[in-house]
């Protein structure tokens, strides 16, 4: 367990009262360097007793030596240790609440039977009264099947679940959105579209995340087909959507436009074929995918059938050869690969003012250090770096705007005015080499990205609702 | 639309200020007797405006004479007419909350990337601590197919979740445990199986609601079978648990005991059978099930393989005939089926002190004038009526002690504890014909429940924790 530096730890311990006192498991943990902060008595008794001792420590290596002292004393039993962000998932990150409490018998027959039931009928007359007469009108499916989360890998539906409990906060915290994790035990294609499905009655619209690929692309496909609400893979688009509005930022830096850059890819996996797809929307022309073979070609045979797809609309040049090759003319570089691939003579072969998105996880392709002066502008996956590329910016926003249109998908065209909008946070006064992007916690995001998504949905006729501030009746 | 009596609705209407002014509306309004209690300006505008006029009324019939003379009015356009059952479903009834909340980027760090990385890796590594450090801790799901909703029968999984939304707030708000509807749109037995199995990691226990019978058995035995949490299905063991405690009670009045008792069930489905079962194994040994052919007999063949099951174990004397003729000499009716189906000569011919559990919905088998004074216990599933034998009382309890207690099924054993826990609450000294189970807004109920299911899962071996209130260190 890695524990975070100058933070506080909770041991719980059982001690043995007739083995050992508690003034000598104090002076133990003082002479290790702990400060005991709090203490909370879990399991009174008279010969044994369970304590949560709360201890300060100035470097994780000190718990690890305390840890050690502590459970070596005769009488005690070291029953754990938690550090922070460890007891903040104790339970779980989310909870379902009532809207509406249940005091009396006549507010339990009107949520409950006998009242209910004239709810249903209606909604069995007409089905669309779902969408005002349930939580269908603000609930979202986080989907996955962990096979492929954060950069850990397949680690299971059980495991994944932090992770998408904590998208769901996300959701509610900037968007007002409820959302739900649904971690599934099954990794069978067809099986998780059946179930998405099936699931569909009780939710406004899916989030599939963390889904290893190719599986996520054909889910992701028959879902958007075959359902009537938003499908939307976040690793893919809501990656594409971040990184285009933050290159839309940095052009605007270096005085460049979309139809005039070359941009090297790297990594064409989920994310770097979406990301691909926005940027030709947006205008881009040359765009090449570099993988493990080198620059994605229409000369060469993919097993990836992804990839053949991938060179017949990239590459205008039909350019080979390695990413230290292909990068040489670049204006951009967009990492969504593996860290440290790409190095300070690359970058210096790019195009004057080169820009870098290196979103490797945990470590971007190229580190600032590296980069240096020779990168114009800089951007990468963290938060520790300025210009954090973060899809957090993008889909509450996104699923807030589609919801609020009771929008049947999300369009190419509806992700690009969230890139345009997430982009135009940043005004012209603000904007520079190290602020190209909002900080997730910019409370101007949601909205632009709310109203440019649902203005879009109007115009395309995706909308099945007209939200009441876009609505006129003069 | 049905609306209360003595409530007032809401009119949403569109006003063409042109044609029509506000005054000449609210005086039409009052001439049918309306009161106008509030005004909500929805949408404003220069030429027409929407308005929701909250209009007090004594009657269900002025609403409608209301409705039709504002509907007539030049300029005026009815938009909807809304009771307080449906405004209370605006949006659905529950949400999905964060425990935390997310204020700055470390909290940001620790319930999402970087840090719940840990935390995930800490499942992956030991699969069992996903209940201590997500949400399936205390977490329910409530799957339905929408075929046997209420009284409706098969509406489908749209119309369906605002029953299910509502039991997950009787969850909430009376056990604490965080319930989420998931409502399929399937009706296929496998699919239904595979979908729960796969959704199992997201929860610690599977509430299945309202799915017809005979499908509702094979799922739920093969949940029971294949999961190794608890699954039970609300419309049986609920409601045979809620009997069983009603009957404990009611035989303490006439002075019988479970083993001297000839019972007659009419309505042999889902709740019968299992009610059955469950006296069996409180100890009655004469049950004789009638169903649309009489009573259930081993010298018939039934199309319906439960039923020929149902006869090896009930029945001792092999008895034959309509349910007017099983009835005689029976000291307890417990009608499963259908309104007005018993009648007061046939409870004349029962033994003296008859008890009837009359339960149909949303009239029972015999009315309590019809039944007068020839019964000596009458309860039913009413709330209207003393004695409501309702499911409300088992549930919310049940899955409190089986989560505490993180046991793997809920057993029969543990259903008989709950029994007895509710019967419990009425004391020697409250007990009467008129009160043999407890009100659902009786506090005692929860926590009596929850205790005798752990103690049980403690003593049978189901429980994999000893919850701490059940814990002596000494």
């Amino acid at each position: 367990m890695r524990l975070e530096s100058g933070t506080s730890v909770i041991l719980r311990v059982e001690m043995d009262k007739q083995l050992v006192t508690f003034g000598e498991l104090v002076s133990a943990i003082g002479q290790q360097g702990g400060d005991i902060v709090a203490i909370d008595v879990i399991q009174p008794g008279r010969k044994k007793e369970i304590r949560d001792l709360t201890v300060s420590v100035a470097e994780p290596s000190d718990v690890e030596t305390l840890s050690l002292v502590v459970s070596a004393m005769k009488g005690i039993h070291l029953l754990n240790v938690s550090d922070r962000t460890f007891l903040m998932h104790l339970g779980g990150k989310i909870q379902v609440e009532s809207k509406i409490p249940i005091k009396n018998r006549d507010d339990l027959s009107r949520v409950y039977t006998p009242g209910v039931a004239n709810v249903c009928l209606a909604i069995r007359d007409d089905v669309n009264k779902a969408f005002t007469l349930t939580i269908r009108r603000n609930t979202v499916a986080v989907v996955s099947d962990g096979t492929a989360v954060l950069g850990l890998g397949d680690i299971g539906p059980h495991a994944a679940m932090p992770v998408m409990e904590g998208k769901a906060m996300l959701f509610k915290e900037f968007a007002g959105v409820d959302a739900f994790p649904i971690c599934l035990n099954t990794k069978d294609t067809e099986e998780i579209i059946a179930i998405v499905k099936a699931l569909a009655p009780t939710f406004g619209g899916i989030n599939l995340e963390d889904i290893s690929s190719p599986r996520c692309f054909e889910i992701e496909r028959r879902l958007k087909e075959e359902l009537d609400i938003p499908v939307f893979h976040d690793d893919q688009h809501g990656t594409a959507v971040v990184l285009l509005a933050g290159l839309i930022n940095a052009l605007k830096i270096v005085g460049k436009s979309m139809s005039g850059i070359k941009v090297v890819v790297n990594g064409i996996g989920a994310a770097g074929i979406a990301c691909t797809r926005m940027l030709l929307a947006a205008g881009v022309t040359e765009i090449i995918g570099v993988d493990k073979d080198g620059a994605i070609n229409r000369d060469s045979f993919y097993e990836n059938k992804a990839w053949n797809e991938y060179a017949a609309m990239t590459n205008p040049s039909n350019e080979k050869g390695s990413l230290a090759e292909v990068i040489k003319g670049a204006d951009v570089f967009i990492g969504l690969s593996r860290p440290k691939l790409l190095f300070n003579e690359d970058v210096k072969r790019m195009n004057p003012d080169p820009i870098v998105f290196a979103m490797a996880n945990p470590d971007p392709e190229i580190s600032p250090e590296e980069a240096g002066s020779s990168v114009r502008v800089y951007a990468t996956g963290r938060s520790d770096y300025s210009n954090q590329l973060n899809n957090v910016l993008v889909f509450p926003g996104i699923f807030r705007g589609a919801l609020d249109a009771r929008a049947s998908t999300i369009s190419e065209s509806m992700k690009l005015a969230a890139a345009k909008a997430i982009a135009s946070i940043v005004t012209d006064d603000e904007l520079n080499e190290e602020y190209i992007i909002p900080s997730v916690f910019n409370d101007k995001v949601v909205p632009a990205v709310r109203k440019a998504v649902i203005q879009e949905a109007i115009n395309s006729g995706i909308a099945r609702k007209i939200p009441s501030d876009f609505r006129n009746l003069d």
